[in-house]
């Protein structure tokens, strides 16, 4: 957790000697939040309520996942003014108690999300021990009973000159402003898919500033779903039926996280690197391989899992690298390196027909195609680049950070043999 | 992905030039599954009908997530016409779609869970390039429209002098026999939590061998939630709500896996550990600290905000050392190790008040409760444990395999300065 006295440990090499042992610790795109989420502190009712009102208070609004943007690489904030009237002035004016007691399923309450403080940004706002800008998100999207403020509130920010920027990924950004936005369309995109109790069917109700849903024991609506027709609204809240998560904790109350590996593989002399493509990639190039982990399987196994069901390739040893949150919608990237067993690097395609292609490329291949055959998915390789030869994903990547990171050296036999 | 062929790699030591640079590999209690997932063929009705009639296939019982055993250090299997009657016959007969078009919400159908195959367990069961023994597990909990004839199967088991195991954590199995539990756990426990549409709040059917859930199109039932009261059967299927979750892939169709993060902490010259105690830990008894992973943190971000919401302490490198699925309910663990900034080595309890306590520990204390003071929670300490002393957590826990690598010298600076 940086703070305003230290400098950020992701970027700050405190140790040489642990950098020669393990290597450079690896901030990957959308990680290196500059904000200190203080956890903690969401349920408290009254820090939230004096940071939302805050003038120094920064939001970020979406619309439909898309942010709020000067342009493509650059997000707009706006202040507690812009979004009062949208927002209900301030919603967490009452405790969660009251909240949820005053639950009434035909009123859209928009989502409103504190994402932390930043706390090299001294803009006044103070709480206890607590110093910092305060920043929130709010998701602005038409729908419900606030279908129509939403919209005047969309073509007020337009009229300003700022958009929501489209498009399903956000590559543009500087590192912090990424990590932020990541953040806040994760958490907004989750409360969006999550609208109803998967224990129950029953609508659901955000609590912990964002950062949770309940299931109601009671609510002023008169049917149990907006599916059901007419509601009316109740003079006494009706008794709801009995939901599984009210009682004790329940992982459906919280935010859902899925992890996936990914995985630099090597031959077994760690001489040549296991790459893959599917159709939709451009003519030449390829990357690593990839998958959702399974329950109940270690990061090991799953990445040893995959790769023998995509490429029939076994291997040995796995040795985890970095990690890389990645918010579409969800996924939590973990980063691998895995050597092939001396009698495991044969392909075969015919397990899972995941991939168009899979093939061993030399490790000089590797190394030209990171100097000169990098680019996203939609963009033109670059400068100096053969046609024909290996192409690769951008550093933005955490595939581009594996393929560096064995290029140089990082699961090097003939290296390690030295030590 | 052990086959017949190779060795179990997590278990072979292939390259110990690599186990020089990373140290060895850790398979954690849980994970080193003997069955490869075939997770591909798991949409295979013709595979997964053969696998689940044949002579020679296991199935494991669970009643409310107890599973059928021997003893508590020994899962029980039965055989296919041991459940067939409860299950009715092949569920897997017909198509998926055949299965997702004839939905009735009104009949509960007993979830079964294809496993995997054991590929070193040659029981005759062969179906294209894929051998060895299959292993299914099968929800047998009375409830719904088979409440009766899962309580007659229950009984049945107990009068061949078997019993559906109790307790949360079922930690004496064998390694391989723990994994098999901690997979099956995880999925039966899963479809159990999840009878509703997040996206919708409508019931939803199990499909893929029972590891993903889709939201119907349409229901036999003619109504839309059972309790809404007396149902009658339609003679044509009725149209349900729209769902968003039936466009493209939606993740809430697919098991949710939380992940964790748990960490050693050593101070800046790695000379000292930091351990922390909840108050229902037994007196002396320490712990690494943890916690989940939030919404677009990376892990090695989701390990400093944890250590410094719960101690106070500043965090500069973290490492990731291995992972440990951790089936209660759906956790994967994953265990780094950290090292504190030189000036943030202070404690502070009061941001977030979760633990009871958090200290530092000399390294040689921690050595010596390695050797005698380590058991689980509600067992005595070790041979030779000093009253006073520290106590850790087992060897089946990764806090313990975490600790067992900083006191080797995982992250000890001196260590690394002479490379």
């Amino acid at each position: 957790m940086p703070t305003p006295d230290l400098p950020n440990p992701a970027h700050h090499d405190i140790d040489s000697m642990l950098t020669r042992k393990f290597g450079r610790e690896i901030a990957n795109y959308f990680s290196g939040s500059p904000l200190n989420r203080v956890s903690f502190l969401r349920t408290d009712h009254s820090f939230i309520s004096s940071a939302l009102t805050h003038s120094s208070t920064s939001f970020l609004l979406f619309n439909d996942l898309a942010p709020l943007s000067v342009n493509t690489n650059k997000l707009a904030y706006v202040k507690h003014e812009d979004v009062s009237k949208f927002i209900g002035g301030n919603p967490f004016e009452k405790t969660e108690e009251e909240i949820v007691k005053g639950y009434n399923s035909s009123v859209t309450l928009p989502l409103v999300l504190f994402l932390g403080l930043d706390e090299e940004k001294k803009g006044g706002f103070e709480h206890g021990i607590y110093k910092g800008t305060p920043y929130f998100a709010v998701d602005v999207t038409p729908r419900g009973t606030v279908e129509g403020e939403a919209r005047k509130l969309v073509e007020s920010m337009k009229g300003k000159g700022l958009s929501f920027a489209e498009g399903r990924v956000f590559m543009g950004l500087s590192a912090p402003e990424a990590a932020i936005y990541a953040h806040a369309r994760s958490l907004l995109d989750w409360n969006a898919r999550n609208p109803f109790c998967g224990g129950c069917g029953q609508p659901t109700i955000s609590i912990n500033a964002g950062t949770k849903r309940v299931c109601p024991p009671t609510d002023f609506a008169s049917l149990p779903t907006p599916q059901g027709g007419a509601t009316t609204v109740l003079s006494e809240p009706r008794q709801r039926a009995a939901c599984v998560t009210r009682k004790g904790i329940s992982n459906l109350s919280f935010p859902r996280t899925d992890p996936t590996v990914i995985m630099a593989v090597v031959s077994h002399d760690a001489k040549r690197v296991l790459l893959g493509r599917q159709k939709r990639f451009p003519p030449h190039w390829y990357s690593t391989l990839a998958g959702f982990c399974e329950p109940a399987e270690s990061v090991e196994e799953a990445v040893r899992r995959e790769v023998w069901e995509e490429s029939g390739v076994h291997l040995g040893r796995v040795v985890i690298h970095s990690t890389q949150p990645w918010p579409y919608p969800a996924n939590l990237m973990i980063g691998a390196i895995g050597q092939a067993l001396p009698d495991g690097e044969k392909i075969h395609l015919e397990y899972d027909p995941e991939l168009e292609d899979a093939k061993w490329f030399d490790m000089e291949d590797v190394r030209e195609a990171l100097r000169v055959g990098v680019s996203g998915l939609d963009e033109p390789a670059g400068k100096g680049y053969v046609e024909g030869n290996l192409r690769l994903p951008p550093a933005t990547a955490i595939a581009h950070q594996l393929l560096k990171a064995v290029a140089e050296g990082f699961l090097d036999v003939r290296e390690a043999s030295k030590i």
